[in-house]
């Protein structure tokens, strides 16, 4: 097991399994930073509501999520041969893929499940579940490591005292823990970098308001809160030494799909001269995608942009809202990409080619 | 009189002198979309707050209310000599000067009023007050015709059918009708140009959710609402053919502070080959200030952010953020500078120095 990074980082968990009840708990993100609320998940449409709903979120969680899930779908089923299980799993493994089209490593999570199940299609019912679980686990806690690996090399690229911007929240909150953009401050925090960390709010659903500030808080971490619209003065009286966001899928291009905004951020940072990282899992990695053109950017509904959160609709009624959920950033606008196996460079189609090489795929 | 735009551009007033009670209409925008009620504001502390707290918002229109402002203040008084009445009036300008402190023709307005009383001091109190009411509301009718002049000179630059992106709130609400960036879409609109609207929400304050959408739609014109972040996206997608927003004041080399965001959209536009288009008053050129880096600018409390209009605190409790009201956007990033004598093109010193020698400066 990974050392804890401080005492607080420990004080909330975002995804556990609840072997004892067959259930999945997990922190309600919808619901912080008011209120540490821990729900209970003991079927499959609540799993399916909590990604959809986003009191599960960030790419390697939902991960997460949707392995422990079909595993306890597969359980719930009361199959009684292989077959019946394999068919209940696929049925769920569908199912979970319709929540968030974006987040590729939800797919890449619920294939691994299923290349684990066709591996033990030769065993009982109920070592395959066994298997199924242990599967899960073990991308949770591979995650773990691959986090504070791509903190230790991201943090290579930083400086102490430097003025860090980030975007919505990739932190411990989107992962099993550390988290991916927030990993290098969680780990400069423990060496003494003392960052200065602004916060885009990120708009619609304020997860950078909500989540980024309130997890470096706790760690003690240095952290202002700006709206999103704030990002460019920031950068323009020299406050911000370098930007680092998570993604949800990067193309074999190197082209990267995150959340909404985070090409703007790019763009700004390329006309300050500001360097510009994408923190990426392999596990984000689309090497079937050629580029960010072909990535299905996920839409969602107008309510989050004109009443949610707001005490009374804050636009007409009936305005038109146009509410995407992610955008792509052109490879030419990123910096460096970084994984668990080190910092990738432009140009990226090369650096790709190389990685998928190295790890078989 | 101007003839009105359409019907719905009448349905309502932005400030209104009550003559007959001396007293200030305004409509509080504070309240728009979801109620429209008229305010009236009957001593100085009431319009100070009003503009401070923006319920009458907007350059144009802060001046036309600080100009009546100083007008009743005077009147309250109950001054019975000139050099009586010349005090207080220098005490309530200073006062209301105090309320937004980026704005220049806040001080263009109260400078233009302090000149008229200046020019009849050798008259009675009653004549020098009611040149004072004169002047006032010349400054209003004034505006009128300097925002449609401007909306005739925009129209020239755009083409039917494209989209047209907008930040923050340059409309009739934010002069005394019309508006500048929105007089070419409202002018536009009677002339089927047919454009495809997008409206940034315009954070904290939501200027754009609230407000653009509400005008815009009054009047039948094609409006989508966006997210700030959401500007990169509609670019990208070819959604955008032009930007046009207003501005707060105009440095002598051309820097433009506008509402927050502004800066970061217009190095959007550039990213993405659109035209950046700002509207500028005349008033709102400040041919003292050198640069842009001259202009102070508005910080304003972090409630704004963190739990303003929001059923609940957004933010952990404590968290610091920044908050400033305004940025400046680089001449270099500008490409047309509209005002009431026609479109400015780079370099902004040369045709900024033409129109001050023009307007006798």
């Amino acid at each position: 097991m990974l050392k804890p990074l401080n005492e607080n980082q420990e004080a909330f968990h975002t995804i556990r399994l609840l072997e004892d009840r067959d259930a999945l708990e997990i922190i309600d993100q919808t619901l912080l930073p008011g209120e540490t609320r821990y729900i209970v998940l003991e079927n499959i449409e609540d799993i399916w509501e909590a990604i959809y709903q986003l009191r599960v979120r960030g790419a390697p969680a939902i991960g997460i999520a949707a392995a422990y899930g079909v595993y306890l779908a597969s359980r719930w089923s009361h199959a009684s041969t292989y077959f019946q299980l394999y068919d209940v799993f696929m049925k769920n493994k569908e199912y979970l893929a319709s929540s968030r089209p974006t987040a590729v490593n939800l797919f890449w999570a619920l294939n691994r499940m299923e290349d684990c199940l066709k591996r033990h299609q030769e065993t009982t019912v109920e070592k395959a579940l066994l298997e199924l679980k242990l599967e899960a686990t073990k991308i949770q806690l591979e995650d773990e490591e691959v986090c504070r690996s791509i903190g230790e090399h991201a943090l290579t690229l930083l400086k102490p005292g430097w003025g860090i911007l980030t975007h919505c929240n990739a932190g411990a909150l989107a992962t099993s823990r550390f988290g991916t953009a927030l990993s290098p401050l969680y780990l400069g925090q423990q060496q003494g970098y003392d960052f200065n960390v602004y916060a885009d709010e990120t708009r619609p659903l304020l997860q950078g308001a909500r989540l980024t500030t309130w997890e470096l808080q706790q760690a003690g971490v240095n952290v202002t809160l700006i709206c999103d619209n704030m990002a460019s003065i920031v950068m323009q009286e020299g406050k911000v030494q370098a930007v680092i966001t998570g993604c949800d899928r990067v193309a074999a291009n190197g082209d990267a799909a995150n959340k909404i905004g985070t090409s703007g951020v790019a763009i700004l940072a390329k006309h300050y001269n500001i360097p510009f990282y994408i923190c990426a899992p392999l596990s984000t990695i689309d090497f079937d995608c050629p580029t960010g053109g072909d990535i299905e950017i996920e839409q969602r509904p107008s309510e989050e942009v004109v009443s949610k959160w707001y005490e009374k609709p804050m636009a007409p009624e009936n305005i038109k809202v146009y509410n995407p959920a992610f955008d792509v950033t052109d490879q030419s606008l990123i910096t460096a990409i970084i994984t668990e196996k080190g910092v990738l460079k432009s140009p990226y189609s090369e650096a790709l080619k190389e990685v998928k090489k190295q790890i078989g795929k």
